[in-house]
């Protein structure tokens, strides 16, 4: 199977202002030989102006898009899915491949046991961004790419251990990874024609593993963990995406050998 | 180990109003054979006033009590879970044992593929239903019960087969049903002294099974099914907890021997 690196690309990542994000961007970028479109959507217009104005000196054989969007927002979302929906559909058809990489995703009340997490706004919030978005950006995909037979169709899922391995004060953040992985799954049972990808980064030197040092109830866990550089994690993500023999819908861990 | 059958109970039971939420309370009132106090939870306060008076004409030995709410509006959630904290705090010294079954839920949009979810109206509905209010609910059933010792301890989700097998047209069903099974694994690994059970009453006939049939984008695969009756299904339920010998936090389905 060919895989998406010698074809041009249309390549749409969420959460791309830092972290495994960003580098998936950068990755893609360097990787990707024929001239792509990648789509980044983050939060921060500021940091995305900056991040797409350095990427387009580094790489000027491609184009970048940025579309800033709180993913946590209902609104916001119906709004980016409208304005991706009409600004890509002519585009895709310049594209062989088209790939969705969903690394958006928030940590959660870390901080506080099943006891104390009861705030509907925080647990509606985090429903918004973790999977209610999720299966919006799938739709808008979907929708985007079944006109096109011959288009290469790949969706990653950026998960986690946690999607499968509870733990203590991770209510929110593995119930949702557990979600986003079915979800996933159900979407690859529906359309044959895509590839699907759930991956499990590991635990990475990130703004989310600060936070997760500072606030989760078990921090003193977080000190054994054998940490990568989201380079070291990227560059495995890759590996597997140029590889291409996974099976699909499955989920693959940094550590799987 | 001793079963709840034989303490006197405060039982709390979500999505009472008919099919397999109303056979628990009935089972439970009948098997239950100390006086005991049943909180039952329904959308329709009338539906609730008439099941709860034929309830109280049935098994007099026992107390009914009802809370409207709907649980797929965050703000009636918050208020539902303030009342129950309130109304409950005294009342649960009176008990030998607390169980909570969640049983609310709903089926999604089976007449909708992944291609075409992306209402966020329905899909934050659907998670306030199915996920946020069920794990405020854990929070206040935590909160209440954390300050005996001797109390019994059960919590039970109603789960499907669908948590862990993905099917065509059942995004927001599969992925709630796994993300809930996951956050009462979480919970468990938190609350050693909490037993709980996700339990898979397999293919009923109910009011779900019959929107399923008629709305399901595979409803010819229905037909082959298995049917149980909301009783068999509850028979099967109460077994597993008479006998007690379950291992907590695992999914059991009725199929299951």
């Amino acid at each position: 199977m060919s895989n998406i690196f010698d074809q041009s690309c249309l390549a749409i990542v969420t959460g791309t202002n830092r972290g495994l994000g960003k580098e998936i961007v950068h990755q893609l970028a360097k990787r990707i030989t024929k001239p792509s479109c990648i789509v980044l959507i983050s939060k921060s217009p500021e940091t995305l102006k900056t991040n797409s104005e350095s990427l387009r000196k580094q790489f000027p054989q491609h184009a970048f898009c940025t579309y800033a969007c709180d993913l946590g927002i209902p609104s916001e979302v119906t709004d980016l899915i409208s304005k991706l929906s009409e600004d890509l559909k002519a585009k895709v058809k310049q594209y062989e491949a088209a790939v969705l990489i969903q690394n958006a995703a928030s940590l959660g009340r870390v901080d506080l046991t099943a006891r104390d997490l009861d705030d509907m706004d925080h647990l509606q919030q985090y429903a918004c961004l973790n999977l209610s978005s999720y299966i919006a950006l799938h739709s808008m995909y979907l929708k985007l790419t079944s006109q096109q037979a011959n288009l290469t169709k790949l969706i990653i899922n950026i998960s986690s251990l946690a999607a499968s391995m509870p733990m203590p004060s991770t209510t929110d953040y593995c119930s949702y990874k557990a979600a986003r992985e079915m979800a996933l799954r159900v979407l690859d049972v529906e359309n044959p024609d895509v590839r699907t990808l759930n991956y499990s980064p590991g635990p990475l030197e990130s703004d989310m593993s600060e936070e997760l040092k500072s606030k989760w109830t078990k921090k003193e866990a977080t000190a054994n963990w054998d940490y990568l550089t989201c380079e070291e994690s990227v560059n495995r993500m890759m590996g597997i995406l140029f590889e291409n023999t996974f099976e699909s819908a499955t989920r693959i861990d940094y550590f799987d050998r």
